[in-house]
């Protein structure tokens, strides 16, 4: 038998941003016997996970959940929505939003991609001035990322959408919010956006294995003159099913056991909270960084995600960066935490701090102590206390400091 | 929360053929925290279970193992080898096969059905008829189900095999095993099968949400040339990422704990062993059923499944089937048992009793005794006794049963 | 690492009285971690835990929860009530009171043994005949077991009540209901018991590690008298502590996490439904001894258990009995089913049946079917059809048999 | 359904001095079916771990394993080896050793207390003065605390024995290491202890509900002529049933599963390691408490426990210490992590940092950092900087550092 989790003692610090720490009350609810899909009991749950993913995705419009992980649900919003040779507008934030216009590709679509830096987000005029070109509408979608997970950027999709809108342009709006679901705060119906993928494995706390497609009326409508092929990821047959609880195929059922706890838990805290509870600390780590003398990737304080945060790492004599992936390696090995690598453009050179999920203030401060003290074996110059200004983001932020106030 | 079991007292019967009763061994090693997916762990579980998943699939070649069900697999076994408008031949050995035949139609090819009364197997025969008539090489896959899940019929692969042969065609193989690998023997290599299409909640014992392709050198040259649009089901980057044991997109990591456990398990019993099982407790259910003065829908000896039995329910007077959802009804409220509906074609007039997967001799005598109580409740007509034949054909069989002999 | 539960495939069948088969809704509810127990969480946990047993010991009385076997629990109630050189009156029911008996006289107590044949239950009168002759009352407490686990027999306890009020003799009444508790009737305060000793790997549903002792108010105005030595089970400091729901010392947090999960499973079903339920299964099970034309080892209907049944083997020619324990062996190897051995005066020739807890109509059909196949592989003469006996009973006592009627 | 852990987002941080944190294997390893505690499964099971538990207490003499509390080992180690009116030499360590006494109390002992001031370990010429007085050999046994919970001050157990052997005593010696086992250096042989008392829920990792006896054959011996009323807590008949693997009366079958894993994760990291890496945090620990400005309870350097770190709360003006409970109030409800309270003696101005168990580096630095925090919200005067003085020591304790000064 393989030995599953010999990671040295204590528990292991998981901090990629995604796939996020599943906390036992998801486990344990993932770990009850397979049941007959087709039967009553599946029923109820079936009709219970549909209605409690409509409100993570603040929507009234259907939830596909697809076995499968999000790269397929990219796959989805794309072939139920589009034809062969159409024109579609995608934005380089970065990793993801590159991996994702790949796929347009690979699928036949003629993919317009707007450059970008990798160190903001989406900037809306852009898309507004290249739809307002576009007189014979030839773009059917504009697609973007919510939360860049490779770039800790968050972009204004309500900004997109009032773009397009004031293009007067007809293309449907795409957004990915693989990472950004269940942590940072997203409206399908509020934003009119037409097709939101998303993933399991994030701000949902579960393992990866099930992801989303919301759909929009717009969407279900031109999913009937789509010509893409397309049979698994078909939104058709699935919604016809799910109407009565079930699935055209054999669903994931004990990852829908684990969502019905996930939306549970989230509801019970209820999402405004959880919200807040991200963007608390992320502006915890945030402040390490800069205690550090380092530089946060992003560079419009507007865009910083509650998600991750990715960190630049600083240069030498020589201009530079001390090497990311080897800093990584001494905190494995020395902290057992992982964390996230920089990936393509910024390979090598940053790295990804996930304070995403099941998250705490506790679980943080031993996150940004593996951190500091990993600069420390790696030969990483930083100034030291990063630890102490994260600290003093969250006493002053925290629930005892307003009762403090209060009492003074 | 959802009551999540709140069945009747004592261990639900789950006697659907598939998904089949995932045992504890299985249920635990997916309840650990998910690790980082591209971490060193990650990958001693990515080589580990790509090497013993070759085994179940008897073959040296390379196993796909995509997030995703089933279906997905028989998607994906058609993008990766068929380009537009190429001709597929297809067998309608029942619901299954049907279906499959379903998704090409989506995708785009042109299939052909060689009908079939859904009560026996593939006649090979046909097959290479077709093909020879087939000069100009147009059909460029035949693609056939080893076990129909539907109707409890194994087809002959190694048959097809020969008379793709002796038609001296150069069409691929494709063949749907979701529901008979390990439970009923299956060569991927011996048979010569170019894609074998598999899911992980029949045989082995898993949850669904992980499929499955096992692909011959052949149908990788294939898939150099296809011209279907594929992304997330494509095997180029699969089979890249998977030499080190990584995936290119996040994998169902919890499945994969399971997956190693459930390989684990089968080896341990040996695969000769555990189909061995598994055809003698078809023998037992059939002389249940035989007992009962009813018919087994499958009707040649030779294609009889080892992982369900399918049962014609009697007429009445007026030459009507007895209902069989009506009598699933009875048991599964009565005796806390689901058993297999009748699909399509057969619905209404079979049930299907699957004996698959962590199955021993003592649940089929609980599962029968319901069947046979059900039939007494339903007011179904039958014969008693179908337990105690069954019970006769389980004791003479036994390990103690030799020992018996050897001692007389 | 050691290989648990490497069975052969399928589940075991543990049907032995006890322990019981876990359900799993409390396996999970145990695994969860362990929390501060001297916490507000821990707090909410001891109230609910402590208010809950109350009602399956149907009492208005504490109840006293240990870390410990049942075996503690007996010697609680007599270390707690009693004084060094203490009379006690017992009854010989079987082995499990002739245990109890042997901790008394370990404990410095007089015990008296009033004999049996291990076949019948308590004769009150006989009780009342010995009280009656203790003018003197130098008896302090008559100590009698309900449901005795070696010998299916349960006698009644509200006749030995009566039969302690006749004689007018102020000795406390102590019982053991360990086997029966959860599973068949008992009522602590309309039976006038002063203790009741129980544990929780029986009709609690519960793996093995805690017990119980619920106690009247006169048992706790004797306890401030007795002069036994007590440290660990005194019920003083655990019922000043218990007020607020906590304990003196550490208490087996996991296990009451899982006791809270199995009252609730109780109180759900309802009491009434569960004793009804094994009163059921009994009967199917002693018509399929009859059948096999065997005897069960109680002689006396009226004290049927609704427990287990324990059956008389055959004897041969030559008047022996078969061996029990080479037939025990037989089913546990060919069939994967623990069954309980005959114990001190009835080994070798007894065994026994558990159909308790968690148990329902196709797990009790399995099992039966496994008594009856190793009947036949280990040679013991019976008659065939035991199971369709038992089948008979279940499907006209099922739910659907009155609709059936009502229809008619 | 009683909401169990329905903490505030992310892990609660479990940081009393035990129960400690039970690792996923131990948690998973439990979550087994119960099985028949009289069948060879079972007996592997026992063999196991009767040899594993051996080694943990690095003796080559048995262990006895009790379902109970560590209260119960207490009392059985006294019960076993004594008689009524018996003297016993106690120390007073702290809390726990005052409630040894209280349990020898209650069993009719005569105990004698030699005083101490909580702040500091057992003198063992203070027990050598009062042995030599004794020359009637009266004192039967001497009993003394390795670690003492309650005050974060170990004991040195050889002194004492040697201290014993020069006044030439034949009194026992009886050690309690409930807390100690497993998390600090402790032989049983080596020292010459007579019976070691512990428990599973401190550096076995394991949920409470199991304890143990370590026995030497001195402590046998005086066993055979102990005339302290016993049953339950005999070691005489679980020492005959330990033989074959079994035990007389059910034992707790899933917290020996966990003990299994237990004693496998322990002896694969080495019991060295283990000891290194327990001292390690403590010392980090010590590091904050300094750094803070505060004082350590314990004021002997070589007796800091490896356990746990006692620390005390600084005063105020008025020379009053503030309060520790509030303190700790202010971290469970703004950090979701519970610390140890100050207990009897030094309640109301000592908190207790457990340490021990399953617990690594980045635990430790969340854990202080919620102490320093703590402080803050709950206005206790204190230098910052804590955290940053323990990761100074970590880091240049880590492995890595040791590398790089290879390096250098």
């Amino acid at each position: 038998m393989l030995k599953l989790n010999s990671h040295p003692a204590g528990r292991h610090f998981l901090q990629i941003p995604g796939p996020s720490t599943v906390p036992d009350r998801i486990l344990r609810a993932m770990d009850y016997p397979t049941i007959d899909h087709r039967g009553p009991e599946f029923q109820a749950l079936g009709k219970k996970v549909l209605a409690d993913i409509r409100k993570i995705f603040q929507t009234e419009s259907p939830v596909v959940i697809y076995p499968g992980s999000g790269t397929g649900a990219w796959e989805a919003a794309l072939v139920n929505t589009l034809s062969p040779g159409d024109a579609v507008l995608m934005y380089e934030t970065g990793h993801f939003a590159t991996l994702w216009k790949k796929i347009a590709d690979k699928l036949g679509l003629q993919s317009e991609f707007i450059g970008n830096d990798w160190r903001r987000g989406v900037d809306a005029s852009k898309i507004e001035a290249r739809l307002a070109e576009d007189k014979e509408h030839k773009i059917k979608a504009v697609c973007v990322v919510h939360n860049e997970t490779s770039t800790g950027v968050t972009s204004d999709i309500a900004a997109v959408r009032r773009a397009i809108d004031r293009a007067r342009h007809p293309a449907l709006l795409l957004v990915d919010t693989i990472s950004g679901l269940g942590s940072v705060d997203y409206r399908h119906d509020e934003w009119g956006v037409d097709v939101t993928v998303s993933g399991s494995q994030k701000g949902l706390m579960l393992p990866p294995g099930i992801s989303f497609n919301a759909v929009s009326q717009k969407a279900i409508a031109a999913s009937r003159n789509a010509k893409l092929p397309k049979a698994y990821w078909g939104w058709d047959e699935i919604l016809e099913s799910n109407k009565n609880g079930f699935w055209p195929y054999t669903p994931a059922t004990n990852l829908l056991y684990g969502l019905s706890e996930a939306c549970d838990m989230l509801l019970e805290e209820g999402l405004t909270n959880v919200f807040a509870r991200h963007q608390r600390h992320a502006a915890a780590t945030r402040a390490a960084v800069e205690a550090w003398g380092m530089e946060v990737l992003c560079q419009n304080p507007a865009e910083y995600s509650g998600v991750l945060t990715a960190v630049v790492m600083p240069k030498d004599a020589s201009g530079q960066h001390y090497n990311a992936d080897a800093f990584r390696k001494v905190v494995l090995e020395n902290f057992n935490m992982s964390l996230g690598q920089g990936l393509s453009k910024v390979s090598g050179w940053v790295f990804r701090i996930g304070h995403l999920g099941d998250f705490n203030d506790l679980t943080l401060m031993g996150t940004l102590s593996g951190v500091e003290m990993g600069f420390e074996l790696a030969g990483v110059p930083h100034q030291k206390g990063g630890v102490l200004a994260a600290m003093a983001h969250l006493a002053s932020t925290a629930p005892g400091a307003a009762k403090l106030q209060k009492a003074a």
